[in-house]
């Protein structure tokens, strides 16, 4: 018998690749659909490349609506989660593609978003440390961040085997869907594309403390993370190219041994091939996470590039690759693992 | 038990199109993938967004290589099939994605192509009358081209019914991967990336024969195309804007009702609500062709707009729903509904 | 002594293509620079790349601000540059941007705009037959629709010579800037790349009559015009595909001629050698149009395909243009012939 | 009298931004036009928005046709400037818009390019401290390479004030223009849009040593360089992200006035007002490099971000900018400060 989702905030980026990935899922099965804005529309009109969905009308996202569903996703603004989360009920897996279940410090919560810790929940990065199996047991999942993803992947290994220094340094390229659907002016595709531009930069992007969460916890210390998100002229995908002077002794093949020793058996992350390095567009609509490694030994520091569909891998993919760990599927059900290109 | 599948060409853009399918078709096994140049290669360099194949070696494209398959996909240049086909033995399902065995007019296959003409095999286009029924016996395929699937799903109720004169009128643009993977100064990014351009304009296009061949068969007389194709800044995607001038009596009204009972019971071919407009980002990825159709009274034109993505629909997806005919199964099965947006 | 030139509506990508070709022009000084909603702003916020504007700060766009100029330019919402230009006085030479004085048919000019009509001026295309001369006296200019600017270049030399029928068919890709900068859902960077749709299908576009408009005058009678205007993934340009019955007797090389001898001596106008055709690269912040011509001699159809960049030679540039002509200036004074590429 | 200049190399990107600029510089006439492959051909067939020179045949690339002009820009493949130059004699300027003439370091030339040293030329950067007065007195200028303008414009304020470490990471995104005209299947259209990916990763991009050799210049102890250059889906444009680990006792403030303080007076190089950063969008087409700094305090990092257009700042505007220097003319002439946005 089929598991049955609702999806709210369906008629955004989020909402929508949770919907596109369930309809491919053989065990789920759709039921409510809800907006705020935009209750009462088709999803036809706002989703119109989920054609099986069309006809479908949008709900209030309210507990009523949500209520009577094996697993709810949240795809709401952040602050808005606990609450709905909260009337929902403990059976019921709750997994929240937001911000505000993610952050373990208060403070560093109320600094970079402004309102009360709502609480922390299970971390839906499967591929961290200790991460997997907290995922089995609970009803309630924090989906990362999709820089986090990008970023936490590619340096989870360096630092679970103390290859770097703790301070990283993180330039990360990321399609305009990553910024949502708002109607803002720089995210009108006349002045998209053909540009790059950076934003939050100098520590104010609210990945910042996510991402120093992922890394210290590994590091047994506190990493320092200066990180720097630009926005690229593509829909989806992020290039994350991360890096962190190397410890002494550490050659270009222990690295990549430690590379490939952490990633063994990792369904969705691949350390690509000596001489190859990843691009977006292999994992556009693929929950795959491609990395490559390098030591530049001028430099003194260790490179590894990681690419994700920020969509994807970076959040409704890892919502329900995280989901399957906690209905107790296997974690590969219903996700692709083949990229669109080109 | 699984059919196995071999495709030759799998280095191109039709031929990973193919492969990406079959990934996701439940009823297919992958067999031998084979090129020429790129023979000796692993598919992981040419084709990276095929991760689950990314180990797999190209093969020679030789007929010892593709026998012992149930079915062959051939995404050869024009004029090498026939050869293929030849060899591989009746009882061997052959799917051409190339245009070999498209026209059934020798004289027009000379003037537009140079060669001398192979022949003429079942056409895959499902929708279009009768179609269906001679793919169900066939073991040899001529996948349509990705123009002539978009125009001929665009025009086929209109000529079916009369509608319209015959002197069809069509601007199409097409992503930049319905022109392969050669490399031509043209291709290249930097000169594709913001531009806009036509190509064989004034009736040259390989394609115009097929589109005429196809209309022609519906109106029971001889339908002139005029048929521009134009380059766009995108890699996907075909939208074709056709027209013709209504013949007396047609009402936006009839128009319609005729377009609804033509496409009703299609599972691929959606004709879009009124007031909404085909985009070709929604069949990204999805072997859905979406229409809209409006009656220009000022013009005394139909005006008939499709959006299909090039590579599914128009290639690979269309090549995989004859072949599930072909084989006996439901015709839907292992393609996609759906689209990859944003 | 320099001209002064004020530019209404200079937070707007029309008024900023004002702006960045005044900055070129050897005559021109810039004075006031106005806006709505922006008023108080600074340039460099709005317009980043006009950096020897950067400091300029925008005014209220009302006659206090606009008087004391030689030369006032309107790049309003349409509606809004009667009562401007009423109050500037007759003395001052005002470019309308907008669209409120190009139709001379107010019957037609309602059923598009929906307002009442505001009268007709000299319309700024100084390559139709005529125009030149009227522009040379006038002290007010209505700019053309960027559409009718590339679709009337193609066909005037075809209609003026009677070489084919009235009825022309169009099919137009434009860049999202021909859309303005308003916040609309469909115009998000994420939504329109690698997207290519439809819009005002059927005859609803307001350029539509403007075209009839300028081709019916060159034919001595009523033209029928079916546009399709369609969206393309880039900011700027327009390729306009424009197509029409030939006459009896018209050859290629009488077509060919043709267009040779009405272009000849156009300083912006040109038309390719044979074998070539234009992209929109090639003319990106150019004030050029390319042209090439084909006969269909199977479809019976001449092929007219232009390329304009829409906010150049499609509105700032030609409204420049039209300005050197009104104001005894050499007619390419200040305007670009080069486009910029890659 | 004009000066006469000729370029080599002009049918690629570098010698197509030349011969743009020429066209709008005061002082300038263009005198010959060569090419190696595509000598005999006209210019309309490559660079089709060159309007003003399309009738001009290419010449081959050989000193009989340099000859005889007061400059002659050479943009070829590198290791092939020093033999033209040699013969060309010591009065004529000599502009090498390729790598030849930039390293000082034998040893690092070798070990990055492969072949044997030529020499070293005043490099043609002219706000480098002590650059311009070099350029005022040479017939022989290395035009920088396209990131180590981006680069070094970014941080010279930085060490030549001694605000930062001497360990540089830099990350920097350029479009596809960056990699020329080259028939590459990774640089075609259909590869590119949409994604994202770097090259040349740890270490190994031939502009490394040329970054180091600036920013040591200036910090007077060798700075060592962690430079990842990344491919972005657009045609022109760089945007360069650059941090080092700040001194003790630099704060924001301090860092701000360093850089207002050293960039006070150039024509070219702007730094941002507060609050806002650059988009390369801002720059295409344009000399203009805009720049933008914060202190990350929380990661003890200065991070710098420039975005300049690669071929204009970052080539040709660059290598027209020290032509201007090294004829006496003013050094702004006829170079662009407005970008071409949307």
């Amino acid at each position: 018998m089929a598991v049955r989702a609702a999806v709210a905030g369906a008629s955004g980026y989020a909402g929508g690749e949770v919907l596109r990935l369930l309809l491919g899922h053989p065990e789920m099965e759709i039921g409510a659909v809800t907006a705020h804005a935009n209750a009462g529309h088709r999803l036809g009109e706002l989703q119109p490349h989920l054609v099986p969905l069309a006809d479908r009308v949008l709900g209030p996202t309210s507990v009523e609506t949500l209520a009577g569903h094996d697993v709810v996703f949240l795809a709401l603004p952040h602050g808005q989660s606990a609450a709905v989360a909260e009337q929902l009920g403990d059976e019921v897996l709750v997994v929240d593609c937001g911000a505000d279940f993610r952050l373990r410090d208060a403070d560093a919560w109320e600094q970079f978003y402004g309102t009360p810790h709502a609480g922390t929940w299970p971390y839906g990065l499967p591929e961290l440390p200790g991460a997997r199996e907290a995922l089995r047991t609970t009803r309630r999942i924090a989906v990362p961040g999709c820089y986090p993803t990008a970023v936490s992947l590619a340096l989870f290994p360096a630092y679970a085997a103390g290859l770097v220094e703790p301070e990283a340094v993180i330039v990360a390229a990321s399609g305009t869907s990553g910024a949502g659907k708002s109607l803002k002016p720089h995210l009108l595709g006349s002045e998209v594309m053909g540009s790059m531009s950076p934003y939050g930069v100098g520590g104010g992007h609210r990945h910042t403390p996510e991402i120093a969460q992922n890394l210290s916890a590994l590091a047994d210390e506190p990493v320092t993370v200066s990180f720097t998100p630009t926005l690229a002229p593509m829909p989806r995908g992020i290039l994350a190219t991360c890096s962190a002077r190397v410890r002494p002794g550490v050659t270009a093949e222990t690295a990549r041994e430690t590379y490939a020793k952490a990633l063994a058996g990792e369904p969705f992350v691949r350390l690509l091939p000596e001489g190859r390095w990843p691009a977006t567009a292999a994992v556009v609509g693929s929950n795959a996470a491609l990395l490559q490694v390098a030591l530049d030994e001028a430099a003194g520091r260790l490179i590894v590039v990681s690419a994700i569909d920020n969509l994807t891998k970076g959040t409704a993919g890892g919502a329900i690759q995280a989901m399957n760990l906690a209905l107790g599927l296997p974690e590969e059900t219903g996700l692709p693992f083949t990229g669109l290109a080109p």
